[in-house]
């Protein structure tokens, strides 16, 4: 029997504000919030409240929406959402389609339409992706992810986790293992909460056990999401996907990277011309609001990595699938 | 100027008890517990009150003394201290080391003695292996530790603690990076406090964020510590450490294990053969006694794990180093 397993939408357009689930309250307490205007939404990116690279584009195309119904002009909102976080470049692409729409005479019915083209193309895009990675996948395979790339990250099924929500349902993968994602815990957190609420078996890990867990044979695949992929394939994601691709190879386990098309930056040359996000020393030192480390320590908090293109077996995006990335591989799918 | 930091000593002898000072509780609280029979030390290694290998090996052997003066039969007491914890073989060899004087004959005070000779030996070992560990760093080095291998896990100096303390004080060293390692955050709890504690300048890293400052070029060495060294060079420690030899290797950045011999287990023939502690998923699904995961979640918790002899550059005990690891190299240095 096939099952589909699919029952969270955290960004919710409402017809005049956006209502999201706050993602740093789960697992303890399922806790929604409403927008109200694109100064909220900017704030609810900067702290967290919505994360993951589509998710957050999706978000910030909502915002300009309320700026739009509130009659304002819309140069400001776009910088101030555009400057919410560096990192994933979907939020930059989803602001770009928006500003392309205003630029175009769109009025606010108008840019309502296209924020909801945008989010709606993301749901497709990640079935779509769900379908293309888990062929890719032998039956019988465990499988490794990291941080959170499910519908809490997304529109909805996720990118890397949805590749695993259609591989559970059709077989091909039978074991699934979540690293935790220090500091913000996104895979103990949310990885493991969708996981739980959609009955797929799983088991966590700690970030540092991965390796481990490959040499004794039960993983096939690292699954991750990104933030940004540039031109040549290199791909920036949460710190701790570098780590795991280097184990992976040295192991001969595949590495896969799942993302929509609004990730890859053509612009971007290589993963070093990345702004990479460096985050308040505070979310090493403190665990849960509770101090953990000596006063007077020091943390040094990169929160995304690069993971150049050679050690990526496959990026899987709704456009196809790319083996072996490579910059002109990249440029015939993805150039104009 | 040449200056030492040493100033923790975290398991003491008073005459007639054995007095710990709690690791579960740094560095919020520093609170001493003291043991007056040898169930208390067996609970107190069980616990992780007192943890690190060459610490483990020193409180059970007091623990031994303890039964000793309670006039109990030995064999019990030795035998369960021995099963207090799997992997780290000092905890055999201090035992061993008891089981020895005790069948030639040695009564209380000639016990008392021989865990006196097992404590100050080993910091006689660290002392001498901070020298020569230092020795084959390069001055204004950057070093990457994991988990927590200083003055709390030994009798004080540390061992690759104790490398980085000697380091540090001659110059060699300029700038440490501790993992936190989780799920016991060993490094963030222990490692920054002792660094902090004696005016070494450290940052804290979250444990997936190594291979990333290893590309940046920051760090040259990987520091670690052991708690089973086998014949062939094959090392277990604490989980995490094989990846951070991965990532090292990768990068060529050096890869030193520090460990006294009474670390080495020439009867284990390589890592294949240690038996590697899984403790409860509890450590991974809570975080500071608060549940962090959600209810039905399982988790697979390997507190150790083993890096092959090829991966390291150096294995530094107090008898001299050894590189590149070899059965013929370790048998040559610690064989009969």
């Amino acid at each position: 029997m096939t099952m589909t397993y699919d029952s969270i939408r955290a960004v919710q357009w409402l017809g005049d504000r956006l209502r999201l689930l706050d993602q740093r309250l789960l697992p303890r307490e399922e806790r929604w919030f409403e927008c109200r205007d694109y100064r909220q939404v900017t704030q609810a990116i900067k702290e967290l409240a919505v994360r993951g690279a589509p998710a957050i584009g999706i978000a910030a195309a909502w915002g300009v929406v309320l700026a739009a119904r509130e009659g304002l002009p819309l140069d400001a909102p776009l910088a101030e959402l555009r400057a919410a976080r560096p990192t994933a470049v979907n939020l930059m692409w989803a602001l770009d389609r928006m500003k392309t729409a205003i630029a175009q005479g769109a009025d606010t019915t108008a840019l309502e339409r296209e924020a909801q083209a945008i989010q709606d193309e993301d749901l497709q895009a990640n079935r779509r992706m769900g379908d293309l990675g888990a062929a890719l996948i032998s039956p019988g395979s465990g499988v490794l992810t990291h941080c959170n790339t499910g519908s809490l990250a997304t529109a909805g099924f996720g990118t890397a986790l949805g590749v695993i929500r259609a591989g559970a349902a059709n077989g091909r993968i039978e074991r699934v293992y979540a690293g935790e994602t220090r500091p913000w815990q996104q895979g103990a957190r949310l990885t493991m909460w969708e996981l739980v609420r959609d009955g797929i078996p799983a088991r966590l890990i700690a970030d540092s056990a991965a390796a481990h867990l490959m040499r004794s044979g039960e993983v096939q695949w690292v699954i991750v999401g990104a933030d940004r992929i540039a031109a040549n394939g290199d791909t920036a994601n949460k710190i701790g996907t570098y780590q795991l691709a280097i184990a992976a190879r040295h192991h001969g386990v595949k590495f896969m990277v799942v993302a929509p098309s609004s990730t890859v930056d053509m612009a971007t040359a290589s993963g070093d011309d990345i702004e990479i996000e460096l985050r308040d020393a505070a979310e090493l030192l403190s665990v849960g609001g509770q101090r953990t480390v000596v006063e007077g320590a020091e943390a040094w908090n990169p929160v995304f990595d690069v993971t150049p293109a050679e050690l990526i077996d496959a990026i899987v995006t709704e456009r196809g699938v790319i083996e072996r990335p490579t910059a002109a591989a990249m440029q015939a799918m993805f150039g104009r």
